[in-house]
């Protein structure tokens, strides 16, 4: 069955389950913040062919990714979420069950991370596009910003990047990683593929961290600021906005960039740029005093690493500890162009 | 220039300035709900070719109309306006001057209202598709639901209705109202086709009504709760979803209807179709006691009329007080369908 089968009101009707109760049906949802919170607000925008195929994702991990993209951004404001609202505009020859199987996706992951949908919009267009806005709260002292990141912070990423990068150039092409294939024990490679594969359809954003950052904050004698953003459009291009806002520089360590063992075996030669440039692996990047980011990273756990500090000088470096490379700039001209 | 010279940077900083200071910059926009308030959440998606072309509106005023659409969705609520999100897909061979005089045109309705915008995405597509979602806050006890509609509540509308889809059929075919020229004035005729006009490009959201309402609760010695919603779908659609939604029913007074001398003028035949399936007024239709509803008309003055009453008939029924028509049941089948 097609969408133009169903008719608006139908269209309503089918969408409805998949919205939290008592948010639908007015012109607008009414969400009662937290009091005494500050209200956190982020936007994303996923087009057909520009940020998702049918080639190598499903209409339930569109719905994942989307819903994932925008509750990183709020866990890299260190909000806890209230609701999202979708607009989408779709093709009227698009099957009612994709259609399902998007909002599916989208449910499935809003409800693991405690919050649903209290709002929308439902149009037509040529192309499917799905525009998310996620709302979320946060304590005033407890905001996560780009732009405070203080000279001798440790910087922290919370996990393995490049992983998200190199599962879409599997479903992209999955004669990949054929070359390796003779150095790895054959159950080690199935399951190294669906790691990287799963990093891209399904990733997780962070925000299982904010609990641990409450506690760390409660048991430290220190009050400290915490400055960081998320690495959807790449580690690099995280560790450059953070400077740029903070007006700091940094150098990060080669050996310490966190890369998974499935990304290093698959794509040797490819793994430093995938991490460094990738994007789309959902982590937070943040910066810290150095005690409080050791025992960060010991309570994250795997994945999670000190890959280097912030400096006064505006460099960005990526330095080799056994100098076998020379120190490279990072800059943003590597990441994902948009335009 | 087009937005592919500008890159993804360079459109950044050709935004910027028509967004609230301090906003941009993070994965998310922080604002500042006052104490005690709900938060009201609303998203409209409008589309190139679907919601607007550069046959009948300018850039301009696709953002005046995209921003008006959503701060009426607030007023409808009865929430004052905290700011808005733009999630903007463009394809890459669209002229920049094109995108900055939608901004223009987003920014002057907001300034006008005393909002602005806090966050957004910017990404590629085929399809200019401008997702908006805006926010704002309401007194719990202020809140203007679809389903609290009274038996025996009188229905207002705020303004005139049929107007913008006037505007729009005269943009469509210039050569439309040729045929009463010959009955009006030459000055009257020229007035009488901008007001069309610019109902249809410039509507005006009602958040001027808030305080009026706020007046009127103050000065009443009555408790009383306000129903109703914006009449964006068509007035005819307003009444019935009221109606629906409260589980009441409807009479309408075919002679109150709210229908200007230009539309009454320009377009004899068609100008009640107009007013009730047009779409696209902005205006509020509400529902309250018969006493305040009065107050509340006399305040707004031209283009306010009670037009009917709220019944326990689930029957919505459009009735000419002369007899000369007889009754019709509303529906929503003849309104606008996006599907």
């Amino acid at each position: 069955m097609l969408i133009s089968d169903l008719g608006e009101q139908g269209l309503l009707k089918l969408i409805q389950p998949y919205c939290l109760p008592n948010t639908i049906g007015d012109d607008g949802a009414i969400l009662h913040p937290p009091a005494g919170c500050e209200l956190v607000v982020t936007t994303d925008v996923l087009v057909d062919g520009v940020h998702f195929s049918d080639q190598t994702i499903t209409p339930f991990d569109v719905g994942w990714r989307s819903v994932a993209a925008n509750l990183s951004d709020l866990a890299a404001m260190g909000a806890v979420p209230l609701g999202i609202t979708v607009g989408l505009s779709l093709p009227a020859n698009l099957s009612v069950v994709w259609l399902e199987q998007l909002y599916a996706g989208m449910q499935a992951c809003l409800e693991r991370y405690g919050t649903g949908i209290v709002g929308g919009d439902l149009t037509r267009s040529s192309v499917t596009t799905v525009a998310i806005t996620a709302l979320g709260a946060v304590g005033a002292d407890r905001v996560i910003a780009r732009s405070t990141a203080q000279i001798d912070d440790a910087i922290v990423v919370t996990g393995y990047h490049g992983d998200s990068h190199a599962g879409l150039q599997l479903l992209l092409d999955p004669e990949l990683g054929r070359d390796v294939s003779k150095f790895i024990d054959a159950n080690d490679l199935q399951a190294h593929r669906q790691r990287l594969i799963t990093a891209h359809q399904r990733p997780q954003p962070r925000l299982d961290l904010l609990p641990i950052l409450d506690r760390l904050r409660l048991n430290s004698s220190q009050i400290f600021s915490i400055s960081g953003m998320d690495s959807s459009d790449g580690l690099a291009d995280a560790i450059v906005q953070i400077c740029r806002s903070s007006r700091v520089g940094a150098i990060i360590s080669r050996r310490n960039l966190p890369i998974s063992p499935a990304l290093t075996q698959m794509f040797p030669d490819t793994a430093l740029s995938s991490a460094l440039y990738g994007g789309e692996d959902f982590e937070l990047v943040l910066c810290l005093p150095q005690p409080i980011a050791l025992e960060l990273v010991d309570q994250i756990g795997t994945g999670a690493e000190i890959i280097g500090k912030i400096t006064r000088s505006t460099d960005i470096l990526l330095v080799d500890d056994t100098s076998q490379y020379p120190p490279i700039q990072l800059d943003l001209h590597s990441g994902f162009k948009h335009f």
